[in-house]
Parts: C-alpha cells; structure tokens; sequence
C-alpha cells in the first residue's frame, strides 16, 4: 500500500473530519447503556456507545464518553440524578436496532420502545436491562470529569452484578464473547462481525509467544 | 442461552477479575503506542493498547487509559517528557509482534528492536511509527487525567498528520478499514479478526434505517 497518502486536518470541513477521527480509532465494542428518570421510573432511556473503556479490575471501573448536545443527554442527565444504569453488550442480531437508538428522540419517547427491544428489570436494580443483550452489567455512577476541551464528560462507574450464560465464562475468568456474536463498529455507522480469534500465551522477554488457542467463529 | 447466572466479584481472587472485567467491555481497538526518551532520542518505546478512544473530532482529540505500575510506564515517562507520541493500528498480520510488546522489557531495550517491527520517522516528527501499520498518526500531548480510584492516568491528545493510502479513504471521510484487516482483541490477550460490515443511514426518529452498503471482508 501507498502510505505517502498525508491528511492533514481542515477544519472547514466538520462533518467531513468526524467520519474520519471517529473512524481513525477502529473498530471498538457496542454497548447499549440503558438508565431511567428518577423523577418519573418509568421513563427509560437506552443509547448506543461505541466509548466505553476499561479502567482496571480491582476496584471494577468502566469508564466512557458522553456529548452532553447529542442524544447521549437523556443518558447524562439521568446518571446524574439516579446514580444507576446498565450496560448491555450489542450482539450482530441486533445491530439495526442498536444503531435506531442513536436517532433525536424527545425525552418523553423511550428507545426501548421506539426501536423494539425489551426493557428487563433483575434482582432490584431500578435502572432496565436490555433483555436480548446476552452479556450485561449494572453500573453505579463514581464520578464524572469534564473535559473542557470540547465539553464532553468521562463517566466513571463501578460493575456491579454480572449477567452472563456460564457457559461463557472460562475457568480463568476470560469470557468467550463468539457464542455471543459481540458486534464492533467503526467510525459513526460501519458495524462488523468478530471472527476467528487467537489466544496467545503472557508475554515475557525472551520467551517465544505461545498460541494457547484458536477458535473459528461460526458466523 | 440461560441467564439466570450472576456473577458476583469476589476480591479475593484478582487475577479471575482481572480477565472478567477486561473481557467484559467486549472486542476493542488495538494500537501500538510508540515513544522516545527526550534525554536520549535514539531509546524509543512501543507498546499495545487497547483503551484508544475517540473524544472529538474539532479538535481533533483521542484518549488512552496507562498503568503507571505496568509496562504502560515508560510510555508514560517518555510522553511526560517530549509530548510527542504515535499510533499505529495494528493489522492482524502482525499481532503476535504487538502482543509480544506486552512483555516486561526494561528501559534500555527497545521493543521494536525484541519484537522485530520497524521503526519509521516521518515528516521530521521525533517519535517513531510503526513502519509496519497500514494506519497511523501523530499525536500531542494536551493533558493527563489521574484516575485517583485505581492510580491510572486518562491521556488526552490531539491528532496531528494521518498516515493512510487514499484508496481506503472514502469521499464523506469514513475509513474503509476492511483493506488494512485491523485486529480487536478481547480482554488481555485474544485477538480476532473483524469481517463482513453492513454500513447505516444516519438514524432519524420515525424513520426506517437504510442500510448503505454491505462489504464482504476478504479474511
């Protein structure tokens, strides 16, 4: 490939230079982040995000992105008020639902409604669960930085209870996301498969790299 | 599939959680980071990434999560110092070598060096690429973030010239990563390929999604 190719950013051109730095970061997880109005339950929210991070495992922090003059609003607001929401892992079966939930819709609509997938309330937790995620987790807001250099905030929230089939879940504490067919997105709107995957062994210095295993994925 | 199991975290086994909760936030991007120490130029760094995530496109900004307790540390000190930084998309043809960055080198080897890449300097920026990346980019240092709860640090940077061949880059900027073949990884060390993409309209409330092209990945 010919990689004398230079872009250099022009800032004439806004639509233009989101598709390409939204897409420049490649294909990162999709997950449906459900929270509800703690002045009036019943008014559920659920927004895709394609943000969402890894803090560290002990305590267990998750963090992510959210633009407070987009559609994620409604997700702001309401972490800010209740403290609780969801985080629903997005299977390939339902990414056009998925991506639907990224549509303006007035606060008074909920997503789970308006694109079709199923609100799921578990063990008392009051914010929904999105019942066809198989692979979900309630959150507890921890705290919430802003950054000022474009008016996004970093949400940091603590992983509660763990819902997954245990077939899933390795003696090790891996989870083996194939059965669940976890859909990855690239820049705003490109979503593709995972698939065949390999498993190397920790690496150390001077050590050759063992393979531990490799799985095709049935697609 | 049956999710009736919960999982509970329990403390007392960090290493499980440590690959739970990695694996939980699904299949992510993977970008090697590449570095140099300001008081000696010629010791460059590189190391594997999985929490690259985008937070703007004007500016042009993109966050990464290091452990200042891990191999992360010296691609820290070095950022600290210089403010100058690479990323490099790491393709599937070279994952072993960028997994094998993982290990614990000390300071005065270069990872490039243990794992076989190439180091590549462009238009007079001091930090080297990946010569081996079909996708890459310079970074600036604007600002570190202490994550107080677990002692990790949210990097902030701002893009400065795009390394990519023209062909992958469509005319509304999206990049059509397919050609580059981009490994996710999952959790610590799985790494897939991604494949087969169904690209959507921008999503409107009451309206039906379009789907705007469908591409076989060649794997």
């Amino acid at each position: 490939m010919d990689l004398s190719f230079r872009k250099k950013l022009d800032e004439s051109i806004p639509r233009f230079n989101a598709k390409l730095i939204n897409s420049l970061t490649g294909p990162k997880s999709t997950t449906l982040i459900a929270t509800f109005d703690e002045d009036n339950p019943s008014q559920t929210n659920c927004a895709i995000f394609s943000s969402v991070v890894h803090l560290g495992a002990d305590p267990a922090l998750i963090g992510f992105i959210v633009r407070p003059d987009s559609v994620d609003r409604h997700t702001l607001t309401n972490i800010r008020k209740s403290g609780l929401y969801t985080m629903n892992t997005v299977s390939y079966s339902f990414i056009n639902k998925a991506h639907q939930t990224s549509a303006r819709y007035p606060e008074n609509r909920s997503e789970f409604k308006e694109v079709g997938l199923k609100e799921e309330y578990l063990d008392g937790f009051r914010a929904p669960f999105v019942k066809e995620a198989l692979l979900k987790w309630s959150m507890r807001w921890v705290r919430s930085i802003p950054i000022e250099e474009n008016g996004t905030h970093f949400i940091i929230g603590r992983v509660e209870n763990i819902y997954l089939d245990s077939s899933i879940l390795g003696e090790d504490g891996h989870i083996w996301l194939d059965k669940i067919d976890p859909a990855v997105v690239i820049g705003l709107d490109e979503y593709c498969k995972a698939s065949d995957s390999i498993r190397f062994s920790y690496a150390k210095p001077d050590q050759d790299l063992k393979e531990v295993s490799f799985k095709k994925w049935e697609l």
